[in-house]
């Protein structure tokens, strides 16, 4: 998660909304990435898809059986979505979002028979200081 | 959803589950593309994702206001977080997804105050050729 904040902070140096993601496979850091929406005006760029989509590349298949995903804001739905897709094993949380969340909020996407894959969830992890580059950020914006 | 459809074949024709996906604005094809998941070692390459990011960088803008989505099957979570991130205006579907789908099934993703934009959503356009291509694509697997 330390590398999940650090890709957070780095997002935000480039201007996006301060969120980091890190896929790890037997202990070892196989993708890292930040928010990257505007930066490649794509709008599916969330870090945790920029850090699946990289980690697939890198290890040349489709499904990250056994890989783990920290993120430092609860996933979307696309994302949370894209975690089953890829068969991400534990899923490690940082901030909860009550209003864009898709994991314990909202759609709840892990929770209907219509999902293929659940992981593992474990929120809250250094979810204060999570929270708090994010609040600094919109602050800053208003 | 006759370009769609054929962008469906074409996946199928390159080893993929046919799906095709078009994004349309003021009656112009933006972008098109079938599933390529297997193709780009990419969990999260759907048609509707690929197309997305692909009108997004061909008109250089996060957001595609004002265009439609053309897809053959009923979208997943991922893909339907995707729709509303991209901010689509209207959704067109051929066939549904019971098993899979993540609008009128599942996690219903545009049905909770979570979703910041939620299109118009028009399903069962050209139904039975699309279920039909993916049915016998799935039976011929066997």
């Amino acid at each position: 998660m330390t590398e999940a904040l650090a890709q957070a902070r780095l997002a935000e140096a480039a201007g996006e909304v301060p969120i980091g993601a890190v896929v790890v496979r037997d202990g070892r850091i196989v993708s890292a990435a930040g928010n990257r929406t505007r930066t490649d005006n794509d709008p599916t760029a969330h870090a945790e898809m920029v850090a699946i989509r990289a980690a697939a590349r890198a290890l040349g298949e489709e499904r990250l059986t056994g890989c783990d995903l920290y993120v430092t804001l609860e996933p979307c739905a696309m994302c949370a979505g894209a975690i089953a897709h890829a068969r991400i094993r534990r899923l490690y949380f940082a901030a909860s979002d009550p209003k864009g969340g898709g994991v314990e909020h909202g759609p709840r996407v892990f929770s209907h028979p219509t999902c293929h894959h659940v992981p593992e969830v474990y929120g809250g992890i250094r979810e204060s200081e999570a929270a708090a580059l994010l609040r600094a950020f919109f602050a800053g914006r208003r």
